[in-house]
């Protein structure tokens, strides 16, 4: 099993669709990205995969992110590689174009630079034909969107070092991805070849009438699509085989090769004719949906089937537990010397628009998201980490006491701050302030008062932290025992 | 529209994995059926259809499920068609045996019954070519397993009538299904023409060593497989074209076509050589689950993915939710004259796989998300409509207090009561109590003690409520008065 290391800094060339995918994938995971891309509408497009990247990972993960990397637009491929560990290249798909991106960044960037290519087809060997170092160069195939779906296929070409595929799946885990390495070099490499293979039939049957591209869609999506986003084709067909195991199976199934199932054997020619009449029938399909929202529907739909997966501890639900696990993994245990005279600071974010409620502001059940957040900070900062966790203690709240104060609106920034009103034996009484912030300074939304008792998460009852976590829950308290009691602590409803 | 109206009664022809199938989806939907297998195996292996159904059916829905339909095994076709409306075969795939039980069939069954193929390829012209009556059957294929996946292909002979097609689909959709029409008949319709194609393709990579079938399956379920679960071929790649839209797509896709992406021209030999290479990767693959596993995990993640679809009212989870409605529909509704003189049922669902966090249990802050819900619902017993909202009055909850008794994990059903503990003025103060639900009762899981003050939306400042609002909600707080106080209630943290 390779190490997942996510890449110290990286560098986007092309900010296309699967560029800009990349991208968002990057800097969400903390890592640092220079882009490079002569479209002067790359920005603006990019940011268009931003806003629709950001909204899909409030719903994905309650995971603590780390913090964003930075993006920077570079003039050049060399300014945009210069101290980047990984380089991913998502150009057009033409060899020269490529061949001629790889002579300039091979030109600037570090000699041991990871050089990544997204190309859907061509082989690696073709690719680093003409570079001087050619061992660093493989394909990385992701697919769209590249900051949801987790396979990325990687293929070496007859240059291609070892090393290279085995640095290039530590990086590619490290951002949460499934790598995937290829065998052997082939165009189109695996599941590229069975898309192709079922666009080809699929132009047959729009071409002579059988269903239109709604039918095909719905043909896919009520059927054989919902077995494979869980499994694929070979574990679908053993246990359809049943008990008498898949060489059966393939006795069965094999003899309708032979039937005229197919008209793979030729290719339909796209006349203006056959080009209209699909672009006519996906507006008949999809035509009241922009492209927008097709892409907002998509990826609600995938954070919902991965989060379904990830419940039942299967395939991509399983790259997402171990993506979030490294997350918790990676906020860094209380250190010591931290400044503790004041309440702290444990969540800082912007009101997502799916936070908002029919009133018009934040849903008043997001108040407490934001103080689960606070919460989880400070069990963080006296040390409950995913070892601790998977050691069997933890705090569970067991009272919640809000004053929702304010309201706020979706996009504003919002932050909390925290200080610990008494930690001692199982007992941690925490309390919240809630803010928006803005140029006028903080304006106080909510508090959240909450008491929470350790437990024991075999047994699932109360018991005593670790010594290790009790000392820093004491230090805490007491060094926030000066500040003021903070006002509405201890407060009832309607008190 | 077709009508979605269940059959009366059907018998299935052929117990295995397919008719078992049928058997267990018509039961479910309360439809009685007679069923016939020469097999004395088949009453053993449609049992274990029926327990892998029932299990995953619990899991589906909570709408309310009709009383059983019974299962009668016959010792003859012509016992099992007795009285049937809808008789489905399911039976081997060859055409000889086909037309046999038909001649068995209609020497039996009413004149008008509907006679439906479940084969996967055979044209329905070929099948209806020596029965009396040919008008009255069609091909219906489904999609193992048939009881969670609901696409049906709907493809008629030169025989068949348009009045068979139109009353399989209501019969179909009755039983939850989405019926797909396919416009001409073709050999192997619309979905097994992908899945050959794809199959084919599939046979050569791992003939040539390109990749396992684990690998193959991989590059299926952590990419593409994800997209296809919600959107199809098309839809998918109209999203990819962006707002140049499909005719763009098209023209760029268009080129590879001509590229050597497919060795589909040919069909690889199945020697005894690749048969065992697949079935010994298909072992080292899934071989550590028994088939009956790998059902049960095929089956949980469908219905975690058809749940996960329909919470997004999107493709396959549009067909479960038309269908619960349906199920809803058809018991009969509350009188008007509610019971107010007990807390009142205010939300109730199942705690879905997202709203667990990593204590492996359902997040703190999820417990506010079923009180919102619970506030909601009394908000809207009051009167409080989206017409009175865009009139400019609403209730903000300015005060929470919730207790957290007990833990719950996904895929329970939750549920709340609540009641009035104050309704005058400005003022509205609920207590709720949440609930998990089960075998041995209700369980606590938490209370909700809230004040909410009436506001102007326009001036975001308290306000009186309407008369009429005030009116509902003095007659609620007058009924619930003689309740007894909830345990909790005016609790303070810690106190």
């Amino acid at each position: 099993m390779t190490a997942a290391v996510k890449p110290a800094r990286a560098a986007v060339i092309g900010g296309g669709v699967i560029g800009g995918g990349w991208v968002a994938r990057l800097i969400q995971n903390g890592v640092d990205v220079g882009i490079y891309d002569p479209d002067p509408e790359a920005s603006r497009k990019i940011d268009a995969v931003m806003t629709n990247a950001d909204a899909a990972l409030g719903k994905l993960t309650m995971a603590p992110l780390p913090r964003r990397g930075e993006m920077r637009f570079a003039g050049s491929v060399a300014e945009a590689v210069a101290g980047a560990e990984l380089i991913v290249e998502a150009v057009p798909e033409r060899l020269d174009i490529k061949q001629a991106v790889y002579a300039e960044i091979e030109a600037a960037a570090a000699p041991d630079a990871l050089i990544s290519s997204s190309t859907s087809g061509i082989l690696p060997s073709d690719l680093q034909a003409k570079m001087d170092r050619p061992e660093r160069l493989l394909v990385g195939h992701p697919f769209n969107p590249v900051y949801l779906l987790p396979l990325v296929e990687l293929v070496g070409g007859k240059s291609t070092s070892a090393e290279t595929i085995e640095r290039a799946a530590g990086f590619f885990a490290g951002i949460g991805m499934h790598p995937l390495r290829i065998r052997k070099e082939i165009e189109a490499f695996v599941a590229d070849r069975f898309l192709e293979a079922v666009w080809r039939e699929a132009l047959w049957l729009v071409k002579d009438g059988i269903a239109t591209t709604e039918e095909i869609d719905d043909a896919i999506r009520f059927g054989f699509g919902l077995r494979w986003a869980q499994m694929g084709l070979f574990e679908t067909y053993r246990v359809a085989g049943g008990e008498a195991g898949m060489a059966h199976f393939i006795a069965q199934f094999g003899p309708c090769l032979k039937w005229p199932w197919t008209k793979l054997m030729d290719v339909p020619e796209l006349t203006d004719e056959l080009v209209q009449a699909i672009s006519d029938q996906s507006d008949a399909q999809s035509g009241m949906h922009s492209i927008r929202e097709l892409e907002r529907i998509r990826d609600t739909n995938l954070v919902a089937i991965l989060q379904a997966l990830k419940a039942n501890d299967w395939g991509a639900g399983r790259t997402l537990a171990a993506w979030e696990t490294a997350l918790y993994d990676a906020v860094p245990a209380a250190t010591a010397t931290d400044d503790t005279d004041q309440p702290i600071e444990t969540m800082r974010q912007q009101v997502p628009a799916a936070w908002t409620d029919y009133n018009g502001h934040m849903n008043e059940a997001r108040y407490l998201d934001c103080f689960s957040m606070a919460t989880d900070a400070m069990m963080r900062r006296i040390g409950i980490d995913a070892d601790y966790l998977a050691a069997g203690g933890s705090f569970f709240t067991v009272e919640t006491h809000i004053r929702h104060l304010d309201e706020v609106t979706a996009g504003n920034e919002i932050f909390a701050t925290s200080q610990v009103l008494l930690g001692e034996g199982k007992k941690m009484q925490l309390f919240h302030h809630l803010y928006a912030d803005g140029a006028d300074g903080p304006r106080l939304l909510a508090t959240g008062e909450h008491m929470l008792i350790h437990v024991d998460m075999n047994s699932r009852s109360s018991s005593l932290p670790t010594d290790e976590v009790a000392a820093k829950l004491a230090a805490l308290a007491a060094a926030h025992a000066s500040l003021p009691r903070p006002d509405g602590a201890g407060r009832a409803i309607g008190g």
